[in-house]
Parts: structure tokens; sequence; C-alpha cells
């Protein structure tokens, strides 16, 4: 099944959408078409469409809403950009979406503290194009130009966190209110604290289910004086995934460092028109001074030598390494589109990195024998990788083959003490995942829940059932 | 006062003690001497005696304890090395103190994945010497030689944190004994996970207030091909500050860096026989290729230059650095002895790094003005410092200028968006400022407390009334 069986949903109380009205105006809908946007996901799960979406424009107005939805008990579901990958957004017990898109002010930028503050709705490329003329940037990049709540919320990360970390490290204190409707602060804009339980990392993650974020107070980081990108092939996989392990061992600071197989880089040649060889390929970025940046280019680029890898191709003016970015974050189309009509099934596993040459190369054994096309593709820095399927969803055989081998990729990554999700988060699809990854300490999870959501009205049905 | 009012203390239930030695033997201890070393603190804080002392040598035999305790609604309090600063480890409703210190196996490290996995009464220093032949070493550096455990609960960090972080991010997974007596496992190896609630995290800084930490697996590092130590002094305070703060801004991940006032350098230089200039001073470490630490060295004097700084004495043999960091760990002692038969009394804040220099500043003068000796020093780098007191306990007039001085400096950190703890954490002493600085957020780790630890006999009356 694509979507987990039917939950109970019970009818709006009388009078429920008269007082939404009286906090939020016309910027409630129960309009059909915005309630299908909102009751989509990007991948493969069933819509789920909410009761009525409500366009939030201040924690304020938040704050009513979730008293509203506690009194009256209606289940109440943030939602940013919508592209997160395991309908971790979709109402599944009806309820209201509050949609935080419109909250997109960048309400400070602290230069020399390098740190930011913004509203939920702030997307990340926005928040990169107003910080360039001030020589900061906002590293963490998940391909998708998701919102920053969003991302907190999922606890993304993607192509950077090799060297500046996740959402984890990047957030220093949020606003967020609690299922019981107060509005709290997690921590103050300090580096670091020893200040009390850390709130902040316990919202990181917790996709909805245990408060709405707000607002988010963000590590920043100069812009490197000195950028550089390139694209090296290699014979073997093994040889890739060596020469980043050996690269890191050493000290290098690897930027980026991306890894797609040949599968994979026959899609992107394809739909970005380009001329890559299609073979297992690394893309790579350096960041620093002028010089460092060249003794880590000579430093990797002497290691891929000792292990297959091709020539250097580089991209070192800035519209060339956007055009090789823009071809690495459009890899899930890419991937979906070798195969009209087909539809993208998404999963992701992180493995300690000793292990993930292996835990790759089993993998793609297994895709090689599937009927449907897939790719892999990965952050292999993080030890963190995707499988992307290309499939049709009415085919109950090519469901079957997809969740057989999804069951074993992450079967495969815990007994390597690995991760079931190293990015796109629990969500409806990883939920017996969590259970085998985790087993008894999902019970302390369940305990937080109830806590602080005793009616289970923040994202129900999310990361595990209570 | 230097402890919380008498808490009260219900006498152990009859037959405890037997229950006791029927799980840990002759390792039970009732004797005054070691009961009294585990009722001392390094700071002002009046000794409070626990009923019992236990030295458990298996997370079995803690999973064991804990459940006794449960039944017989007795206060369990773990202990590492007695090193934290803010009474976090004081018994202060009595019950059975369980000493971590002899689980000290390093039971693996993975070479290749950069992570090792420790017991909770392995130390720092320990754990660094086994290491160094593998090349490899654990960054975070809080002075003392704490236990690993320990680290994790106060969320400890030190003169690293700058370039390598906090416990917050040096730990990828813990091994907790929970309060209803449960063993977890709060993460896998992955160095990322976006599985479920990130209760890693919330166990680090928690005080063994919602569990006890048995085992920990660490992020490590490569040791740097090279190492450079400096130190130089500064005409004035803004000069230095400034000199760290465009050194961060332009890109140089100093790997340390440390401030010490003329008050606290005149310490340094009587206690360890030094002859630095008794001036505010900066003592930094850089990390990195040979080449990469020249460049940084390079652009770090040029700043410095331009700030008034005089000129750097190098520390490049492995033993001038020894002494180097020697000197400067020694500096809490090295500050209460300037004044015979005087006891330590520190506090530290943290605050965003563009109002650092006022921070100090502001403090240095209201220093100034008090009637015993008080010496400034901290990780600037992080925006982070200590106020050391050396102190005449028997004296009502020093404790209420120690008292009003360090409530004026939290208010003024909290006031400049700071936390009124950078890294020693709440423990007995700080509980009102965190109520000052978080507020409402307080209400939520209030009701994770009860929900985790339900008859509060964890490590009971540390960082907030339950």
């Amino acid at each position: 099944m694509t979507a987990p069986s039917p939950q109970p949903r019970k009818p709006l109380p009388d009078g429920f959408i008269d007082q939404l009205r009286a906090i939020i105006g016309d910027r409630a809908t129960l309009g059909e078409a915005i309630r299908s946007q909102h009751g989509q996901s990007e991948t493969h799960f069933d819509p789920v469409l909410p009761d009525v979406v409500v366009f939030a424009h201040s924690t304020g107005e938040v704050v009513e809403l979730v008293r509203l939805c506690i009194v009256a008990e209606v289940p109440i579901i943030p939602y940013g950009a919508g592209t997160s990958i395991e309908g971790n957004a979709l109402p599944v017990h009806g309820g209201v979406t509050v949609d935080l898109s419109q909250m997109d002010a960048i309400l400070a930028v602290h230069q020399e503290d390098f740190d930011c503050t913004v509203q939920a709705g702030v997307r990340r490329e926005q928040l990169n194009e107003y910080l360039r003329d001030q020589g900061l940037f906002f590293p963490i990049d998940p391909g998708a130009n998701a919102t920053i709540g969003g991302m907190a919320s999922t606890r993304a990360s993607g192509t950077n966190a090799v060297r500046y970390g996740t959402m984890r490290e990047a957030i220093l204190s949020l606003r967020v209110v609690t299922p019981d409707g107060r509005d709290i602060r997690t921590a103050r804009r300090a580096r670091k604290s020893a200040a009390g339980y850390d709130l902040t990392r316990l919202m990181i993650g917790s996709e909805g289910t245990l408060g709405i974020i707000t607002e988010i107070t963000l590590r920043l980081h100069a812009i490197p004086e000195a950028i550089s990108a390139a694209v090296c092939s290699f014979g073997t996989l093994q040889g890739a995934v060596d020469t980043v392990v050996q690269s890191i061992q050493i000290g290098v600071p690897l930027a980026r460092v991306e890894l797609l197989d040949d599968h994979q880089m026959r899609a992107v040649n394809r739909w970005s028109k380009l001329d890559y060889p299609e073979l297992t390929t690394l893309f790579f970025e350096f960041h620093g001074s002028q010089s460092y940046v060249e003794e880590q280019v000579r430093t990797v680029e002497g290691i891929a030598a000792l292990n297959g890898g091709g020539e250097f191709r580089w991209s070192n003016l800035p519209e060339e390494r956007s055009k090789l970015w823009k071809a690495r974050h459009e890899a899930y189309y890419a991937a979906v589109n070798m195969r009209p009509g087909a539809v993208g099934w998404v999963t992701d596993v992180c493995v300690p990195i000793s292990r993930l040459a292996e835990c790759i190369t089993q993998t793609r054994a297994d895709l090689d024998k599937v009927s449907l096309p897939a790719t892999i593709l990965g952050h292999v820095g993080d030890g963190n990788f995707h499988v992307i399927f290309s499939m049709d969803l009415n085919s109950a055989q090519e469901l079957a083959e997809v969740e057989a081998l999804n069951h074993r990729l992450v079967d495969r990554a815990l007994a390597m003490d690995g991760t079931c999700t190293g990015e796109h988060g629990i969500g409806l699809g990883k939920q017996d995942c969590l259970i085998d990854e985790l087993g008894d300490a999902v019970e302390t999870m369940r305990l937080i829940k109830r806590a602080l959501d005793p009616k289970n009205l923040f994202n129900p049905g999310k990361i595990f059932a209570v």
C-alpha cells in the first residue's frame, strides 16, 4: 500500500469554521483546489485532504489557532513548501493544515554574529539571495527549495552537510507554539548553552508532532574566498567511495561530495542535456582561501587517481557551478522522468562510512534484479544515500517489489549500525523501520509525545502510533 | 547562601541496603569517607552526603539499581569524576549515588568512521592517550579530566569548541538507563539521522535528571598534520576580542582561542612559574596541514597587529604546547590560590560574539569594585567566558557581593540575548537564571521530566523545581 490504512476522521465540530474565521478571516480556505494541493505529497503517497487550510501570518495567530484546535479537539498540521518525502505533512486524520508559507519575513541578520532569525515560511533560496550581499550564506541544501520551518521539522540536511552539518547543527534557537498553546523560545542567540534541556534539538526533526515552529534562528557562514567544483568519474563504486573516505581521513574539509551511480548519470545527462561519462561519478565542491582550495584539490586529485578516478572536470565560474549543482538537484526529476508517466518513490538510509561501499554495492545488485528503473545517489561524505524508483503506481507487482527492496535496504543499513533515514524523516513511510532501529527508545519518544500533546492533535499519525 | 534550602530527605526503607547488596555486593558503601567524597563539589556549594554510594560495573547493574530505586522510591544520582561546577551531582534529597568511574572501558574504536564507543566512566585524557597511536583525537576539553559520561550530562565544551563543537555535536549515540528501568540506545552509529525524536540531544545536558548514561558513542577527529600554539598580549580588551571576531569572520578555523584578563595572567604567571606580560592575553592554537597552518598564522598575526596585539610567542613543540595548555587548564587553581585559604566560586555566561567585548568590559568594571579577587577568562571564539572569585566562604559580605555580581552578570548576558551558562549547566546554582532566560519553555521541560520520571527520583532538585 502507498498510504497507511484509513485513519479515524471525525467531522469538524459545529461552528468550528466560524471560530476559525474569527481568528484568520478569509485566510481559512475550504476550497477543493487548495485542500487538494495541501493533501498531495511529492512522492508515492495517496492524497489525503485536510478539512480546511489556513494561511497564518503571525505567531500570535498560530497561538490562537492552536488554542481553538485544542478546545475543539481538531488535528492541526503545519505545512511549508510541501517538499517532504515521507508523507510528513499529509493530514491523515483530517483537521486544519496551517500553511506557514506566507510567514516569509527575514526578521534579523546579525552579520558579526553569523546568525539570522527568519519566519518559518522563508525558503532557503530566498534566504541565500538576501544574504549574498552581506558575504554570508546558509549552507543547508536539501535540493528542493524547502521552507526553513519544514527543514527544521524534518531535520533536513543535503549536499553541504559533510562540511557544515545538518539542521541539527544549523539552528541556534526556535520559536514554537506548543500543544498547550504557549509561545516559547527554546534558546537564546548564544552559540552554545548548557541551560536546561535541549528543546531546540527535541523540536528539530519532530515533524510537527510536538509543536509548530514559527521562527528559526540560524547559524550562517562566510561565503568562502574561493569555491571550486569538479566532477570525476570512476571505474568502480569502491574506488569512488574510497576516494571520499581517504580524503576525509587525511583531513580535507570537503564542502560537498555527491555520488551518482551510472544509472543516475544517464538520467542526469538526458534531463539536463549534459555529456558526462555514464559511470559512477563524484561531484565535489571545495571551499576556502585560494591557496587552501588549491591544496585541497591537489590532495583529492591525487587520492582519486590512486583509486581509478578519471580526469577532474572543473566548474570554477559561478554560472558553471550553478549548472552543475542544478543538474545534481534535479536528479530526482531526471530519474523519475526516464520513464514516461512514472511516479517517484524515494528512500534514504545512512550508514557508518566504512560500510558505505558494501551497502551501496549490495543495494545496486538488488536494484539490478527488479523490473523497474532505479538509481542511486547520495551524500557520501555522510554515509547517506538515496534510491529513486520510477514506478507505475497502478502496478501491484512493482509496488510489492519496491516495498520489499526498501525493507531489505533498511535491514541492511541497520545491520551495519546505520539508520533507516538520514534526512527524509519517518513520516508515514518508515514507522516500522523506526521501531526496528531504536526498539524500546521509541517508548521514551511516546512518553514525551503524550506529555506534550495529550490529545494527539499535532500532526497525528506521524513518526509512531501514539 | 551556598546551597539551596534544606531539602526533604526520607530515610531509606527497611531492607533497602540488603537489596542493594544483592545487586552490587560490597560495591555498596555506607562509609563516611566515601559518602563525604561524593557529597563534595569542586566549588562553593555546601557538602550534602548521599545515604549510600555504589560503584557500578555494567549497564545491567545500573538497570537493576534503577528498578530497585523506583520500587523503593529512593533518589538515584549518577556520579563521574565530581568535577562539575554548579553542584550538579550533589545528592540534595539523599539517596543512592551511582559512581560510574569504574565503568572505564573503551569498548570500540572505528578508525575509518572516526568514532568510538566508551563506557561513561572513561576520562577524556585516558581516551586521548588510547587514541593517539591511531592518529585520532577527541577534541572536547573542559579543562578538568572529567568523565565522558559527566561531560555528556552537563553538555560540556571548553577550549576546542570554537572549531570542533561541544558535547552536543561530539556525541553520535548514547546508551541510557531510563527512569522506568529500560536500557535504551538513543541512536545508531550513522553520522546523521532523521529517525524520530532526538533523544541523544535531549539526554545531553539533562544532568542525570532523565536517565543514567552508561555508554557514549563519540565522533573523533584526525590528529592534524601540523599544530601551532601561540600567546599574544593586547593593550586593550577590545583589541583582543576584535582580533578573534575578525579572524573568524575572515574564515580562519581557529582550533582554540582563549582570553585571560590581566588579573588572570598574573595568577597564571605566579602559579605556573611563567613570565608572560600581565596584560589581556589570547592563547591560540591552529590546526591543519603545514602550509594551511602557516597561512592561518600569517592572517591572524596581521589582524592582531592591527588591533594592538604584541609579538606572538610560539609553542610549536608538543612539550611546549602541553606546558602552555597546562597553564591555561590550571587557571582556576591559579586564580583561587592567589588568596591563601580561599574557595573558588565560578560562573559562566555566553553571549553573541558581537556583544562579547562590551559584556566583558562591563563585567571587569564590576569586578574592580568588589572587595575580593576575581579573574576573567574564556572561550572567546564561542562568546563564552568565566569569572572566578577567590572567596572566604565564612564572609557573609563576600557571599552577598558575589551573588549580586553573578546576578548582574547573568542579567547582562540575557539582555544581550545570551545564556546564563555556556557550559557549566544549571545544577543547583542557576535555577532562577534558567527561568529568567527561557520563561515558559521551562514548563515544557517540566512536562518532559514528569513524563519520564514521574516519581522525581533521578537527580532530584536539579535544573528546576518539578
